[in-house]
């Protein structure tokens, strides 16, 4: 029998499907978790709070397979994982739809001006003429990162006309290589970052990129804080040297109260809400669970596997 | 020489493209145009303000030819102009592209929980659930009326694997006819009105099918306020017997400072605003107009035609 530790949430969503050959425990309290973590062979110890998470995998010492449902897993004790030879399935991929549907609407939104018009409704305002008068049909995006995010938002943003261009390093068409991107940056009208968080993406979009775009350009990002160099976002917003930026992730998060993101009129902030805006989340990830745990007693490969050398 | 009466707003976009038996008067004025008028035989005379608009057509006597920006021209003398056997080109199409895109941001918006996030900024307050979590992906929309906004929005919520199902009297694929849709109402997460200003779709949606909508629908009206009966939405939104509504028409409007859907939490009030969020509804309309004036040169039809029977 293999020790499985396992939320006491997702329970009725595992439980029927589950081989003979797996032992469950279900954890309804952080001690509860922390308690069963040591006889643990497959492990689930997803939390918000990261501090008891990290805790219950340091005592996990019998680990073989730790499962997420975070895509960025960049605050794991990668040395200690890797001394182990632990496997790691993410969540790469389980909120990719709903990134992609708030991608658009971020674009969408910017485009119309619609946050003007909710605070006119707020203060029952007719207006008379629409605060945003962009269209998205006939404009270009640029798209770094093309992973389960990138590909739902390139097929949104071609049926809306809008041509897109994504960066990766097999050639391919409408593509740049990375590192053809920036000389082509002041093409774009809107950069959409939804790249890993790796040392390779950390700050790759810093003063120089943001002197590169258009005046009228728009960034969002759904990747990681880390991916852009804020200080030098918030200089060039506070100057309008760009149009507006969507920051779904900030540097720290939560953004605290005094950052002059909060109130600069072009700095959308969306508190990395993108990828909670689904029902579906825990559905998916246990299905993906259950589909892991029959492969896992096959002796088949469990996915998607989280690099610990490459950082996603 | 044929005598055409245009706005001198748009006379740099047209006039260096007029054949030579045109003689083209730009006013500038209200008095200008109303001058200008009873010489027109051609002529284009919209204002927001109606009575001078409805005064210089009065006016116009010799005129055979309308031309209006406008897709809604329900206020305009109908008998008037069947008498004079005046031939109407309408805007119909010209915005339609930017309120397709209204429409879907419109969607987006409300089932990502948009607007309470906008205020949460406000607040400077870092939400850590997302207000509203739904996808589009999967969900059911019906769409009333299959213009060319219709067509639009129906191309793009199909790449957000929205089954969308439209109303129209041409039977096929995904489609249900006009004395269908009511018995199937209950289907559909979605229901966007899009249709033409006539009699038959006055207060097409009333207490009855707001009744047999789910009570997670939400209904978008970017057609004209009277095709909803105005107090049973109020009611049903009141109650919360449907989701929620987006507004982009009322009646009247403006919408008054009193008006209950003004602080109605579930109604989405955007001030007839979709198809005024573009830069390019001159320059389209010019383009037209300038197709058009050559057609008419060759005694060919200019369109499209606003037909005052029909009432579109």
């Amino acid at each position: 029998m293999t020790v499985t530790v396992v939320s006491a949430l997702v329970r009725p969503l595992i439980e029927p499907h589950l081989p003979e050959w797996v032992e469950a425990r279900f954890y309804k309290s952080v001690d509860e978790m922390l308690e069963f973590a040591p006889h643990a062979e497959i492990g689930w110890f997803d939390l918000e709070h990261k501090p008891p998470m990290l805790e219950a995998i340091r005592r996990a010492e019998k680990l073989k397979w730790l499962n997420s449902i975070y895509a960025g897993l960049d605050f794991l004790p990668f040395d200690l994982l890797r001394q182990r030879g632990t496997i790691i399935t993410n969540g790469a991929g389980i909120n990719a739809l709903t990134i992609a549907e708030y991608v658009v609407m971020g674009m969408l939104t910017i485009a119309k001006g619609y946050r003007e018009v909710v605070r006119a409704q707020d203060r029952r305002e007719w207006l008379l003429a629409s605060p945003g008068r962009r269209e998205l049909a006939g404009s270009k995006a640029l798209l770094l990162g093309y992973g389960a995010i990138g590909k739902l938002v390139e097929a949104r943003l071609t049926a809306f006309d809008v041509a897109v261009t994504k960066v990766r390093r097999s050639p391919g068409p409408d593509t740049l290589g990375p590192n053809d991107w920036r000389a082509r940056l002041g093409e774009f009208d809107w950069i959409v970052l939804a790249v890993p968080a790796t040392p390779d993406t950390d700050a790759m979009i810093g003063k120089a990129e943001l002197a590169a775009m258009k005046p009228n350009a728009v960034l969002l990002n759904v990747a990681r804080g880390a991916v852009v160099d804020q200080d030098a976002l918030i200089a060039a917003l506070s100057e309008k040297r760009i149009e507006a930026a969507l920051l779904d992730v900030t540097t720290p998060e939560p953004l605290p109260a005094d950052s002059p993101l909060w109130s600069l009129p072009n700095a959308h902030v969306t508190m990395h809400l993108s990828g909670r805006a689904t029902e579906k989340m825990f559905e998916r990830s246990a299905e993906r669970f259950v589909t892991n745990i029959h492969r896992w007693g096959r002796g088949e490969p469990v996915e998607p596997r989280f690099d610990l050398d490459l950082g996603y």
